[in-house]
């Protein structure tokens, strides 16, 4: 497969971002990876390193557009820009994925504007997987769409449960709404309106998932507006950095606690793998027609390696094909 | 001052309640309580301890509310439940404060119901105070009200601003509005409407919080609607309580790591001390005529201590008088 990388999005491009590929390259035989950017920079990166150079183009991009900018304004004015390249390289068929650690808001107006949605979607939703206690989680959406209509959220429902079949290969997920009640009438209008849908649908539907017990992990696909999504996303990135920072701080704070903490390496090496963000490494705009995958703004050389893993999988399981089969399903059920 | 007890509200009643009400009666000598619920129950319990029956009183009560009860039925069926008659203990003037662990529903229910809103206010909101990194913070609302309006946003803000201003004892707090992105014009609807009206108030506004760094504690007053609070709150419980479990399963794990426990004692200390909810026992309902705290459904005799000392420094800073004087000069700037 090819993939289209924007070269210059996020906080560490474009060395994190070069790093990544290269380590992509060596870790998949069947990937062939189109970089945007500027064309010096990229090629004095690559220099670095050692790898297969013909599994590896630099299109030449002069332009940048930061978080700052207005999406919508930015990609129109700044046509020259990586993020514009990238995107138009799988609108053409030339690539089939594209990856961008650059801005959230830019990302998903360019996919949705140069690439387009599966036919049917209404909205495309940002949907990372999370790790849970007891198994990773899908959050559906995750920050895309702010004020949701609760067709919406039953779109976001069957696209993340083809997604988590496919890319965590556990058929027929269960999937939950989050809600501040576990009970069918409990939430605001939104949520009672979207319960109904999902509990006439086809979905595995356990029903409401309190916040509190989302990172439990023992539901797959959790669904809910833009905004409670990415409240939920940031709370744990927030509480879960500032604990293990507090933990960190208090291990080196005196000799005895440093002794302690050689005692209890593997302690440190299990939380540190439970809580690990990067091993997913991105998150798709699920419901464009093409497979997108927006990689964290922070993303390290490792994390966007994963990201590029993750279009990989989504690929090789031809996660698109089927799920525009499932929303031709499940548009027959409400009629 | 009086305080009227729910006895029969929350998962460890009236055990807890009891044990609690019996720490509070010796740990401050101006609290006289009135509890409620039945009358043998309650006098086998407090016949547990050694205390100054001259400062208890019981009201006997026949009913209680559960949680799975609907609000307002169970309160209009239920004339003789605990919480009716604590309630109603307010409203005649008897007691100068409530405190329940019972149905949040059922208390914010009956708050508005038997005791009424203060003048001007359009909803009471559920404030808890939370553990930052730097200092604690203050959610309103953290989950009374599901759909809200920006007015309502407003007004939570400046209650919110007195309540942290007296209990906390920190003059003219910071408030922020919880949002998904830093800038002005990020979000939903609600707090696009709500950040104009923040930033053209008298209150110490800085602007937008995301849901990352709520936790650090930067920010002394969290403003959000009901929906988003209750978010906040509950992922904040749940991861916690999931990485200090991993934690503590990981410490058991092995003979080598159980000794490094001991070397990191003071690790363990802190992070209990740094994210132990029950300090603060429980959350006012800000907006209602009088002083209605909400104290944790799991609280045990410590936290309920806590939520009767809560209530004891409200009362005693004059929390509500100075909220109706700060209502009051808030009117006037939207005119």
């Amino acid at each position: 497969m090819r993939i289209a990388i924007d070269g210059m999005g996020g906080d560490n491009a474009p060395s994190a971002i070069v790093e990544g590929c290269v380590m992509a390259l060596k870790e998949f035989n069947d990937v062939e990876i189109v970089i945007t950017g500027p064309e010096d920079l990229l090629t004095s990166e690559f220099s670095k390193y050692d790898y297969d150079k013909s599994r590896v183009a630099i299109l030449n991009a002069t332009e940048v557009i930061s978080t700052n900018e207005h999406p919508v304004m930015a990609l129109r004015k700044k046509k020259d820009s990586s993020l514009n390249k990238a995107l138009k390289l799988v609108k053409d068929k030339e690539c089939d994925a594209v990856i961008s650690s650059g801005s959230t808001g830019a990302f998903l107006a360019g996919c949705t504007l140069v690439i387009g949605r599966i036919k049917g979607i209404e909205r495309p939703a940002l949907s990372p997987i999370m790790p849970g206690m007891k198994g990773p989680f899908v959050v559906v959406d995750a920050g895309a769409n702010v004020d949701c209509k609760p067709q919406y959220l039953k779109q976001f429902a069957i696209m993340g449960k083809v997604y988590y079949e496919n890319v965590i290969n556990v058929p027929n997920p269960t999937v939950a709404l989050v809600n501040i009640g576990a009970e069918e009438e409990k939430g605001n209008e939104l949520t009672k309106e979207t319960y109904k849908l999902l509990k006439n649908s086809n979905l595995n539907f356990v029903g409401n998932i309190e916040p509190r017990d989302i990172t439990d992990g023992n539901v797959n696909v959790v669904v809910c507006d833009g905004f409670v999504g990415n409240t939920v996303l940031k709370m744990y990135e927030g509480v879960a950095s500032n604990l293990l920072g507090t933990i960190k701080t208090a291990l080196l704070s005196s000799l005895v606690t440093k002794i302690g903490a050689l005692f209890i390496m593997p302690v440190i090496k299990t939380l540190k793998n439970k809580f690990d963000y990067k091993e997913y490494g991105g998150a798709p705009f699920l419901g464009v027609d093409g497979i997108c995958i927006k990689a964290h703004g922070s993303s390290d050389a490792r994390a966007f390696k994963n990201a590029i893993k993750q279009s990989r999988i989504f690929y090789l399981n031809d996660t698109l094909s089927k799920l525009k089969i499932e929303l031709e399903n499940n548009t027959d059920d409400e009629k």
